[in-house]
């Protein structure tokens, strides 16, 4: 488009923005005016796209990070001819899907759900990233950034890992319009303090005018034309651009215009242009070609395994099985053991440094292109990008998260290391699947089956050794659990898994010899769980107690009774859990500590059963 | 101390590192060890600091934010005669307040427990802030940062603002050894490309040899005299520093030496330096002087306001009743209602921008010097904090945090906006307090009663207006309930909070004109749960219904188990909460759609009524 075709496509874009949030009653106008002219461009003279063919492997990727700016998506959308007039104006709807920040559940052309700010970057680097050294395909990815969000330091995370991995693919375009929602930025319309932030983590700059279309488009052009660096361009504009009544005003962030009849006659009336956007090159998806075969590695009932070696070795046989299996970790790999499919797979394995909200974000980007990642750490560091979590639920995103140094099992290092809190996290987060295996044997084929699932999958591993308990030929299904004592007279029935589940069976054997058998389960899957299983256990055996290395909330003894959530009658139910703050220890004066060893368990389950023949 | 004394001093603290992981079998000497001259220097010729008065208003502060270089800091107090050998030699031991990684509960000169990476520069920047704009003193902040800590984004979010707030009390040392966990670093050995990250941040910087006490030295007196910018010093180091056998090698992190004795004697035996730490100057705490009388805004039964607002007015009245409670707000103020206190204190408020981590991190850098901070943001976007929040329980750091636009009574701006598992995540975590309240008076009361807590409090509060049900007199108790509706007949018992709780008393007024009396219970005090209202609820009516605007795991509904996990009968139980994941609606469509509105409630208790009947 020329020129004068721009600035009426940006025109349009403002008028379609301050209808659709006028229409929904609420809404962020004037955050999507300021960007209009960057939009327009955008949309116009650089993006290559296909509407019909959003899966279409040439084309470029679009991430709105200020995902408030939803009017002006949607808004591009229409003039793309994606979407309708009628459409647009159900903006924000019950059952629209044009909600107040976008999503992919609804929207094909959306890369990744926004509206936590600082995450869109992050994301862009992980497509960016697919793009140089998995699709090996040259579409573009551009992200288009509010200045507010740029306090995120999620934001330089992701500006570390492009800068240094020269994904020159990857252009960021900052939204510089110096207001908040409450007010002035840190930095107002200072465009050289963003960009000597960039310079400084190895981007190319551009720094322009954000309402001269011809500075737009020469600064595209620039970063399509720099090489081995990603490019920033800083753009000033003015926030609700073009109408006086909010132009450059505070107070006037996330709320529709006072008059939007009389804002869109400022604005010069309704258009009605139509953009042709360029077509992708042609392209195809390109996978790494497997074997097709999953030769999980096969452990020997007896050995003493550790459950995150078991993942390792798996997650290798993963990947050589399948093409589409690819691995990040957070600079511990030697610990999550992600390192042995780094070693079998080094192209498909990606170092994220110590930085877990990238990492996260990363595997979310890769996800959207198809790819189906693994992403490790410890879980105690997993709460670092609990936000990031959050969101990849929302986009409906399938990612594999695994974390090692599960509870106070670990031993000396201490609480800072200890994950405690991740099954709490990690069964809150809408869709997810939580599993938390006991052995190498259990872990192999959990990390096979995760990689087919819905949403968000969630694997805890263990640092130290475990005894393997099952054949290498048992299955474990998603939802199920393992019943592994059990007599018809059972005086109660203990539910554990991972570390505690050994611990488990030791109480029942000592309990046994005292002549009270128990019943025990091996809660594998945490989330969803195996209902039938403790419902049956409920109904023999009356009494249930669980034991678990994780805090008393939100962990498995929650778990249990999500089996009881639908008004059938309770059973009485003991939890043993991680009560206290643990400090430095060996591993099993760190068990008996926290009063979730064999002992405490014997202990606990004779009470209960005392107590029940008092009863 | 001369350069001689110093170098000694050097070796001794590596000498003592390597012994006290050798003594423990477990450790980090190499990580100790390329930071001994830094440190050395800093403890001897700079550091101000009575280590037998820790809670000196004039004391500097200092940070190990690489946490793991534990063994270095314990030498470092015993040199100081802080610990004497013995105690030294219990590092990692249970019982010891040696910890792996320091944490503040048995060792008062810890400001905050570390060992997650890149959180003790933002906890620095929190003290050096108090430092500046509320003590008023003249200490300075010393924060020991490793290398590969630097991918973290919160370390760049903390150079954020610690740049653009002038504070040239703090200094941050980088010890760049070059290798991380795994291996290298990405840096490697490049020191400017750290030092024109932290420029670009406006700070000012040193880059040295860190093994030359002469320019350590130097580049601290420079750092001293440096003014209105904060100073990184850029060490280039070597790990293992003085040991053959792991200088500089990969492969030896986290690990004692191979040969203990014989790295002692190779860096010229075990020393004797006792250090004379530098007397602080005298300074007195300063508090803002308070009225002493909290006058809680008062609000008119029947009327309709919303619990955010209720929030800002009383933090508002509470800041002038107490000259030590402090504001933090990620530059959603307006939204929050932080601002209703920024306005009437701004000399205590502190805006954080969007950048969650760093204000949770200031809070707890506040609460170190005396201070009561209140942080707040979206509840949904206090997910970003979560590892720093974990980290601050493991510190023993008593902060405020209050979570605004809670659940999908929000509306229209769809699910990234929601606070969906905030509750999950603040129960989980140790020692917590959990507080959500349904009205205004009840909120006014509930914001000063956290005030006085230990450990993290959370507060909950809502977007939309509610009816104030409660009179401003009453009193609610933290661990406490409010039993609403209550008769000798009730055939089961609503347990709400929240938004939830005015759909309760609504669907218990229908089934009341239906003929089923309910009970409701006002569980406004999530953790600590009220145990014995909710058993003798149970008793009385046998069935419990708990409704809540939040994920169906770690909220309400599993709290008010928590009333029931030792072993006695349990009662019947549905829980309503939010299964599915929302879009756009108004606040009524989603609490509908959501399952959690007055119909949603009445039809589940007539189901659970009438099945007791049929049982």
């Amino acid at each position: 488009m020329n020129t004068g075709e721009l600035v009426d496509l940006g025109r349009q874009l403002r008028v379609d923005s301050v209808r659709a949030s006028a229409a929904a009653g609420s809404g962020h106008p004037t955050s999507s005016m300021s960007a209009a002219d960057l939009m327009a461009v955008l949309l116009a003279n650089h993006l290559r796209y296909d509407f019909q063919r959003p899966a279409h492997p040439g084309n470029d990727r679009f991430v709105l990070s200020k995902g408030h700016a939803s009017p002006l998506l949607y808004s591009a959308y229409k003039a793309a001819g994606a979407i309708d007039d009628d459409e647009l104006l159900t903006f924000r709807e019950l059952g629209s899907r044009l909600e107040g920040h976008p999503t992919p559940q609804g929207l094909p052309w959306v890369e990744t759900a926004t509206g936590s700010l600082g995450q869109g970057l992050p994301v862009g680097v992980g497509i960016a990233w697919a793009g140089k050294r998995l699709d090996r395909a040259d579409y573009r990815v551009w992200v288009l950034c509010g200045d507010s969000e740029m306090a995120e330091g999620s934001v330089w995370e992701a500006a570390e890992h492009a800068g240094h991995e020269h994904l020159d693919n990857l252009t960021v375009i900052v939204d510089v319009n110096r207001l908040g929602q409450r007010g002035p930025t840190r930095h107002g319309h200072d465009l050289d303090a963003y960009a000597r932030r960039f310079r400084a983590f190895d981007w190319h700059t551009v720094e322009i005018d954000g309402h001269d279309v011809d500075a737009i488009d020469r600064a595209y052009g620039e970063a399509l034309s720099t090489k081995g660096q990603p490019t920033a361009v800083i753009a000033r504009t003015l926030k609700g651009k073009g109408v006086q009544a909010v132009e450059d005003r505070e107070g006037q962030h996330g709320k529709p215009v006072p008059d939007a009849d009389e804002a869109v006659a400022e604005l010069g009336g309704p258009g009605d242009v139509r953009v042709e956007v360029h077509e992708p090159p042609s392209a195809r998806a390109l996978h790494s070609v497997g074997s097709g075969q999953t030769d999980l590695p096969r452990f020997e009932q007896g050995d003493e395994v550790a459950t995150r070696n078991a993942f390792g070795q798996a997650l290798a046989a993963l990947g050589t099985a399948r093409g589409d299996v690819v691995a990040l970790d957070g600079e511990v790999g030697d610990s999550t053991r992600a390192e042995f499919f780094a070693k079998e797979h080094p192209e498909r394995y990606f170092e994220c440094y110590i930085a877990e909200q990238l990492m996260v974000a990363a595997a979310v980007g890769m996800a959207a292109r198809g790819w189906t990642p693994y992403a490790t750490t410890f879980a105690a560091f997993l709460t670092r990008a609990h936000d990031f979590i959050r969101m990849a639920s929302v986009s409906g995103s399938g990612i594999n998260l695994v974390g090692s140094h599960a509870g106070v099992a670990i031993g000396q290092d201490g609480p800072s290391q200890m994950g405690l809190e991740d099954l709490a996290m990690m069964r809150a987060i809408h869709g997810s699947t939580v599993l938390y295996p006991c052995d190498a044997n259990q872990t192999a084929h959990l990390v096979a089956a995760m990689a087919d699932l819905e949403g968000i999958r969630y694997l805890r591993t263990s640092r130290g050794e475990s005894r393997v308990i099952y054949g290498p030929d048992e299955e474990f299904p998603v939802g199920g659990s393992k019943v592994l004592r059990s007599s018809g007279r059972d005086r109660l029935t203990v539910v554990a898994a991972g570390v505690t589940l050994h611990q488990a069976l030791a109480a029942a054997d000592a309990l046994d010899r005292q002549g009270i058998p128990v019943r025990v389960i091996d809660l594998y899957s945490v989330k969803p769980v195996d209902r039938a299983t403790l419902r049956q256990a409920a109904e023999d055996t009356g009494c249930l107690l669980t034991v678990e290395d994780h805090r008393e909330e939100g962990g498995i003894g929650d778990a249990v009774l999500d089996a009881f959530g639908d008004g059938r009658p309770v059973p009485r139910l003991i939890r043993l859990a991680v009560r206290t703050m643990p400090g430095s220890a060996s591993p099993d004066e760190q068990l008996h500590a926290a009063g979730i060893d064999a002992e405490s368990i014997a202990a606990a389950a004779r009470l209960l059963v005392e107590e029940a023949v008092v009863a």
